[in-house]
C-alpha cells in the first residue's frame, strides 16, 4: 500500500514541500484555497474535508494562524465535525511559540496529534543541502513520520513544549535579520565612495562567517554570568567611530545607534571591564 | 644586513605584531609610553626620536588618533624635527576613513610615506589562519613592505585612498556586531523557557554560517537597483511576529524594532513587493 500525505496550502513553500514528497514517488493529495496551482503528479481535493479524509497525516503550510483556523476550523467544528479527530497534523505554517501552543491546545481538544514545525530553509533549498527543519509537539509522531519528514531537509526534535520549534526559529531569524541589515549598512558605507555591494560581499560574507566561531565563547560567558572577552569600554569605542564613520558617509544610523546604546547602558550600570557579550543582560529584561 | 623594524605601542594589539615580527627572526625595536612591556627578544628604546632613527619603516599600533599626533608631532615638529622625513609610517592604529586621510596628509607634508592599516582579527589571531590585515595610501609602500605585512596575516592592498582600509574594516565590523548582538537577543528568548546559550549558539552559528551565502545574491540586487528576492511584505509579518515573540519572552526589543522599521519606511514608500535588500536605500540617505 502506498502512503498518501495531504498538504493544504500551495504557497511557494506548501508547493516546495509537496513537490519534494512527490520527488519520492510517495502519494500527494493537495488543496489550496485559490484551485490551479497543484504540482504535477498530485491529487487535488476540492474540499478540505476531502483533503483531510484521503490520509491519517496532514501537513499545513498556510499564511498565517488565523488561515489556519479558518482551513481547519470547520472540518473540526462544522458539518464535517470530527474529521481530524486520530490524525496527525504536522504544521509548518510560521506562527509565534505561543500560537504554536495554543494550536497544540486546539488539536487536543479535538483528538488531533499535533507537530509543529518550523523551516529553516528557502523554498528553493527544500529536500537540498542546507536544508533544516525544527519539530516540537508530540514525539510520537516526529517519530512516526521520519520518512516524510527527511525528504524537506535536516529534521532535529527539540521537544515535547509545542511552540519550541517557533521560539528556535524566531531566535535565529533575529540574528539573520540583524546581520543582513548590517551588511546593507555597510554596503551603504561603501557604496558613498564608489564601492560596489558586491566587491564588499566578497570581503564581508568570509568574514562574518569566520566570526560565528565565536559565538560558542561568547554563549559560555552569558552561561557562566562572568562575562569575558572584548570589553564594554573597548566596544563602546569601536561602536562610537563607526558611528561617526556612518554619519561621514550619509549612512542612516539607526540600525547601528541601538547597539551603541546597549552596551552604552551597562557601562553606566558600572560594568564596562567585563565583557561585551554582557549587553545581553540589557536585552534580557 | 638584518633589516629592523620598529614598532610604536605595546597594548594587546601592538605587543602581538611586534611579537609576530620577532617569531620571523627579525629585528625588532619597540617603544611604549609606559616602559616594561616589550616582548622578549626586542630592542626597547628610550624615547621615541630613537625608536624612530632605529630603521626607515615604522610600525605604529597606538590608542587612537590623538595618541599618534601625541607621539608624534614631536618627532616631526619639535627638537626632533625632520626626524620622519624620507621614512615610512606603516598606521595599525584604530582610526576612522578621514582621520587615515587626514594622517596621509599629515605625513605628505612632512615628507613621509604612509600606508594605512586596518586589522580583521583579534590579538590572538595574528601570525595565524584567519588573521587578515586591510591596507590603503602608498601602493608603493605596501609592495617593498610584503614581507614584513605578511607576518600579521592574509595582506590585501585597497588602493590609493588612504582611508579606504579603514572605511571596509568599519563597514565589517557594522555587519559583525550587529550580528553579535542579534544572537545575544535570541539566546536572551531562548533563556526565557529554560535554554542555555551555549545550545542555542551550537544552531545559531552554522545556521548564520550559511546564511553569509546569501549576501552575494542581495549585494547583486543592490548593485542593479532592481530589488528581487523576499519581498519587503513577507519580511514585515515576518519582523512583526519575531517582535511579538520577543516580548512574549520578555526580550527587550531596542534592537530589533529599528530593522522593523526600515522595512516599514520602505513599504509606506510604496515598496511592498520589491525584495527586502531595498532598506538599503533607506540606509543610504
Amino acid at each position: 500500500m502506498i502512503r498518501v500525505t495531504t498538504f493544504l496550502g500551495l504557497g511557494e513553500m506548501g508547493s516546495a514541500l509537496a513537490a519534494a514528497n512527490l520527488k519520492h514517488g510517495a502519494g500527494t493529495v493537495v488543496w489550496n484555497r485559490s484551485p490551479g496551482k497543484a504540482p504535477s503528479g498530485a491529487t487535488v481535493a476540492d474540499t478540505v474535508a476531502a483533503a483531510v479524509a484521503a490520509d491519517p497525516v496532514i501537513v499545513a503550510c498556510l499564511f498565517d494562524l488565523t488561515s489556519v483556523h479558518d482551513v481547519l476550523d470547520p472540518v473540526v467544528l462544522g458539518p464535517a465535525a470530527g474529521g481530524l479527530a486520530g490524525r496527525t497534523l504536522i504544521n509548518l505554517t510560521t506562527t509565534t511559540p505561543n500560537q504554536s501552543r495554543g494550536l497544540a491546545a486546539w488539536a487536543a481538544d479535538h483528538g488531533v496529534t499535533y507537530l509543529d514545525g518550523a523551516i529553516m530553509a528557502v523554498p528553493g533549498m527544500i529536500g537540498g543541502p542546507g536544508s533544516a527543519v525544527l519539530y516540537s509537539g508530540d514525539a510520537g509522531a516526529f517519530e512516526a513520520n521520519r520518512p516524510l519528514l527527511d525528504r524537506w531537509g535536516t529534521s532535529t526534535f527539540l521537544g515535547v513544549d509545542a511552540g519550541a520549534a517557533a521560539l528556535y526559529d524566531m531566535a535565529m531569524l533575529t540574528g539573520m535579520y540583524t546581520m543582513f541589515a548590517g551588511f546593507l549598512h555597510g554596503a551603504a558605507m561603501v557604496a558613498a565612495d564608489g564601492g560596489s555591494a558586491r566587491g564588499f560581499a566578497a570581503m564581508q560574507a568570509p568574514f562574518l562567517a569566520a566570526m560565528t566561531g565565536g559565538l560558542a565563547g561568547m554563549a559560555s560567558t552569558v552561561d557562566s554570568g562572568t562575562y569575558t572577552g572584548q570589553s564594554l569600554y573597548f566596544t563602546e569605542t569601536a561602536l562610537a567611530a563607526l558611528l561617526t564613520a556612518s554619519e561621514e558617509q550619509g549612512v542612516d544610523t539607526r540600525l547601528l545607534k541601538p547597539v551603541h546604546d546597549l552596551v552604552r547602558s551597562q557601562i553606566e550600570a558600572g560594568f564596562g571591564a567585563q565583557g561585551t557579550a554582557r549587553i545581553y543582560e540589557e536585552l534580557r529584561r
